[in-house]
């Protein structure tokens, strides 16, 4: 696997072997010192066009770990703003000599145009209302150590289905584990033919009670004008996931940052129920997986290399 | 120690002990490799809700001498911007898996509430009006050098005391050692009940012959409206230091950054009796001793490694 | 060599050894893990008045595969809205103890006022209108790689001659390498007594077909006002080299960002005989070459970790 553009490109047993090095550095980030010299010498940049601090400490964390060098090519920074186009952008950085790009941009499709340009590895950090297959990866990660096999898990995700990559994301990977996943929103905020990723649609929230889990969508607010809701409190009232709709067998989700008040009560949020902060966790090594996948996938002396303890002192070594 | 939230959670011992490690670490920094393993694998992260380039400089160079990982978490970055909770930011922070969170906020007692929170260790690098321990710590490990010991030294603290956490802590850390400590500036910026940390007021420059040590608070120019002071000129007409004011046996301390012309006129800057340029030396060996204290102190074990040279090629390691 | 502020500071031989350097670090950045220990604990400080992604990034890119640590004080930074002098700002800067600063700046000759202060080697990363000398190192090892020597080679540099530091330092370095250089542009943007530099002048394109490089300038949008050109549109009919101009045994060369449709024509931008993509390359083995020589320059010792492999496995080093 070279790139990681969306969820298609893993296949069942490409999510599963992710899943599996994710478990190996879960166990690294438990050491002492919680790193390991996989990716020593290799470079990745995060070319994030919308800001998203959150997932992008996630990732250079992620990388860090595995000993990597980082750059960061912001939103804001000037050669964008100088008019140079994407294509030149992204010769420029590669030509700097790195061997991956996390993107992220606001119009779907356009880490695929990148990933047909250069040889560097490209992961989709979230491209408009299309993908965010990492997102979707450590959602299955964090429900599956909490439960075990997948086979069967009722899902529902609730929320602004229509404009989420996360949701395009993570139905598609819940159904491949298995589970039976049902979108809920109004129905402005679902979009046509959804069911086609292999869900349920459901208008309302009455038969929620079914879930075994709950994922609730964040309410972008900057994107909800008039058309879609009449308001938020309004949206609220019908969709909110409060400590009255939660039951105490449910489990619930959400890929951050929080409206506490809009799409979750303050109550639901700090619950043990609530698998919010695991799912942060989760972040860092499914991503430490991905990048470890696409840059030092294969060979058996890599692979020994994945377990190697890192050197708790740099001046007198001691053997692995 | 867990946390430096204050000065008051140092003790006359506990500052003694920062002290003494900063020592160690000063020599350090002469190194031709100036960087010591003992913080490798921990990850530092700075959250500045308030932009300070110089103080986020100061300890992120200080954690890396010290081998740790840094991250930086800005006043600008988008999850403030989309509205989550300091709660679920700090918890998110957190569960990336991090160390040490180094605060710095406009308002008073956020760092203390932080530490409620999450298990990693909090610095507070300035918040509100309220402290900023380690420009304390750093401005008595500056004057030690430079004096031994502080039993029985004058200092006159000059400026906008009102608004000043560098005052606050600072009163207190000189206090504490043994310094006889004076609070001087207009009535308006001098706050009521001041003496209760331990010094004596004047609210006119006539009496600052006695001082050994003249500190000059900056003023922070974007708060002064009319209510404080009638003007920055008549504020320096009054207040500021100049070549005429400091005598030749006095010394001369600032935070930075200087208002040249308002509280100190460049001809003091740029003397030999202002010890400004090493207030910022100390600045790193001081944070280098906080960030040790917090994340290493302890174990016999890792006391050794205290004073282990970093292997200056990587490839063939010397012995310590 | 202290401070790299001007091709002048080179003088002919100090270009080729840096020419050297630079083969050496191209070696080092095709290996497996592309970094050597050469300015392990070394500092290297990006001070970038003016907004740069792309020249910060190479700088920091090749500081990091030296092993060197990095910072960034960046145009928008804290200490300057502070109103900070530029000497204090230094200072402190200093006082943290690093050992090279990277000046960008829009007034001339303040990487010499800079380093007349302090005692951190600087280095020049553009200064006004006046020099830019590691773009035209870069531009002159991208050159020899494809074509040997350069004695006698024609250079035709084409555009906004007037406002350009890429210009004045290109031209130093290429006459002093023997080209054959022709400056070429409308006659508001070609600079009086720019001859004096070593250079041909031309106000049309007419005599280009003679040149064997073409090397164009970007266009500075944002300076254009009606004072220096009619419009960009006259401007790209006059002097935009495009598939009909660039004759087919022509090198083209740009210092990037790429105006496409103005001093470019797209067709030439993704032509093979472009080399805008091998400068960027060559930016980061030129600028490991630079670091070397100012920070680690000299001593045989020195020398000879050149060449050090970096450990790949950090645990079990292998001899050299």
């Amino acid at each position: 696997m070279k790139h990681l553009l969306g969820i298609d490109d893993l296949g069942a047993e490409g999510i599963g072997e992710v899943l599996r090095l994710a478990d190996s550095f879960l166990e690294v980030t438990r050491r002492d010192i919680p790193k390991v010299p996989a990716l020593r010498g290799k470079t990745v940049v995060s070319m994030f066009y919308e800001d998203s601090t959150r997932t992008r400490l996630s990732f250079e964390t992620a990388a860090k770990r595995l000993s990597a060098d980082t750059m960061t090519f912001s939103a804001g920074s000037s050669s964008l703003r100088k008019g140079e186009s994407l294509l030149d952008t992204v010769r420029t950085v590669e030509a700097m000599g790195i061997d991956a790009i996390v993107v992220r941009h606001k119009s779907s499709g356009v880490p695929q145009r990148i990933a047909g340009w250069i040889d560097a590895s490209i992961i989709n950090a979230g491209d408009g209302w299309h993908e965010h297959p990492t997102q979707a990866l450590l959602d299955v990660y964090t429900l599956r150590r909490r439960l075990g096999a997948l086979e069967g898990v009722r899902i529902w995700i609730v929320g602004d289905v229509l404009h989420s990559r996360v949701a395009r994301s993570g139905i598609q990977a819940f159904a491949r584990m298995g589970c039976e996943v049902t979108v809920c929103g109004p129905p402005t905020l679902i979009p046509r033919g959804v069911e086609a990723l292999g869900c349920n649609v459901s208008w309302s929230l009455d038969g929620i009670g079914e879930a075994d889990v709950i994922y609730a969508l964040r309410m972008q607010n900057e994107r909800m004008t008039g058309s879609f809701v009449p308001s938020l409190r309004e949206y609220a009232a019908r969709y909110q996931i409060d400590g009255r709709r939660l039951r105490p067998n449910q489990l619930l989700m959400h890929p951050g940052p929080v409206n506490r008040g809009v799409e979750l009560a303050g109550e639901v949020v700090d619950s043990p129920q609530a698998l919010i902060v695991q799912q942060v966790e989760s972040g860092v090594v499914v991503r430490m997986a991905v990048l470890y996948e696409l840059l030092a996938g294969g060979g058996p002396a890599r692979e020994a290399s994945r377990f190697t303890q890192e050197d708790p002192t740099r001046v007198e070594p001691q053997p692995a």
